[in-house]
């Protein structure tokens, strides 16, 4: 049974198909180091790679960007990249690129045509239409995403950034958040599976930390349907190791539903 | 950290410790196919093994019961035994004992020194204080209990059964349900969480069927402390086999917190 209503097919993997897919990021500070994780990763098999674009230092300089997002590609072979540039307000690394200048760089790497999938955070708002319009223009998938490290906000406010990230268009919703309690674990899953109903692109969802690391393993079951998991650096705390994620997996999802 | 606040000591495990138990039930029409199984299911290793009695065409002649349990205590070594007469209204066979001849038969293997922890169901409540005092008279754990094999009461019913469970001095709380939904697996997840907060007990809960199958994974998150798995033969749906509740709890209560 497919965990999400409108599955979508990214190269030869489907996202929200009947399991969840396995996306690894790479966070390397130079295109040495971030070629060099794309190198291991790949041979972990993953179904994703995200490059975590924030942790890049040349990050200013677009065409150095698109040419290591292309030498990413041919290592990549068939397996999908995700672009992201995570805002230091919901987790990433300071930058000195102003939203601006953050969509021209978006223009350039979805014109490289390295990637696949683009990463935008739903906060930028103002913004969102014409990320929209250029993921568009270029054949890329856009993930609209909420983070929040503070802590869990209610189901009713997670299913709603999901409806919103929908409305806006995106083919992926994306929420990630902090848990203090279990409890805080299973408001995330709750919010996961009403989404789920309620809305039709496929969710990807995470409660962070140790406390939350459980929904890395079974939230395909909630109606998650990518996890990430550490290829060879942790982009996000509770991250898990790929092997360890497989081996879960391969019985979360034989027995449950 | 301990799942329970008040965790037991049962011969050389401990359940409500830092680890969720595992426990096999043993399913056998007679004495030849019970010590067949039990054999079996010790090789596997799991930390407690259940007889399921109900299953026991001899069921009526306690000294048969009797020799069987002692028989099966050879074979278990240190392994600890629950010894178990599901009724037919939670979920298990048809028998010819009336609650009176049970107390009798409970007494016997009670006596024997074969069993360790014995279960009764908290719905026959006017014997269960007689029950905890012939238990307590031979040092047998008691596992008071609740089945629902329709669906999924509340969270408040559900706390309210466990807390019932400790009120009647009971040395481990246990609940097992049916969902409808993956909303009902949640709920029962809450419910364990709510509960270890308030009972001292041990508690054992989970959901059944496939869709409630990651509760008999990952419910130690939330203070589930035994997970039943088969060793030999299911004894309820959703009994996921015991190398791939190991395989997956590896994992989980590696990662989880």
């Amino acid at each position: 049974m497919a965990i999400a209503k409108r599955a979508i097919r990214v190269r030869h993997i489907w996202i929200g198909g009947d399991e969840p897919c396995i996306c690894a990021p790479v966070v390397g500070a130079d295109a040495g180091q971030v070629l060099g994780e794309a190198r291991q990763i790949v041979e972990k098999k993953p179904h994703l790679i995200e490059w975590r674009a924030d942790f890049f230092e040349a990050i200013h300089d677009e065409r150095e960007v698109a040419a290591t997002a292309k030498e990413m590609r041919m290592i990549a072979g068939d397996i999908p990249i995700l672009f992201t540039v995570r805002s230091e307000r919901e987790g990433g690394r300071p930058i000195p690129l102003t939203e601006e200048e953050k969509m021209r760089l978006f223009e350039t790497v979805c014109q490289s045509g390295a990637i696949d999938l683009l990463d935008y955070e739903l906060v930028h708002e103002p913004y969102v239409p014409a990320v929209r319009e250029l993921t568009r223009r270029y054949g890329v998938r856009l993930v609209l995403s909420y983070h929040n490290f503070d802590d869990t906000p209610s189901k009713e406010e997670l299913v709603a950034k999901m409806r919103q990230a929908e409305q806006c268009g995106a083919d992926i919703a994306k929420a990630a958040v902090m848990p203090k309690t279990r409890g805080d674990v299973l408001v995330l899953l709750q919010a996961t599976e009403e989404a789920r109903q309620e809305v039709e692109i496929p969710l990807i969802t995470m409660s962070m930390g140790s406390l939350g690391a459980i929904t890395r393993l079974a939230g395909g079951l909630f109606g998650s349907t990518v996890t990430f998991a550490v290829g060879q650096q942790s982009s996000a705390p509770g991250q898990i190791p790929i092997e360890d994620v497989r081996t879960a997996l391969s019985v979360i999802m034989k027995y449950g539903q």
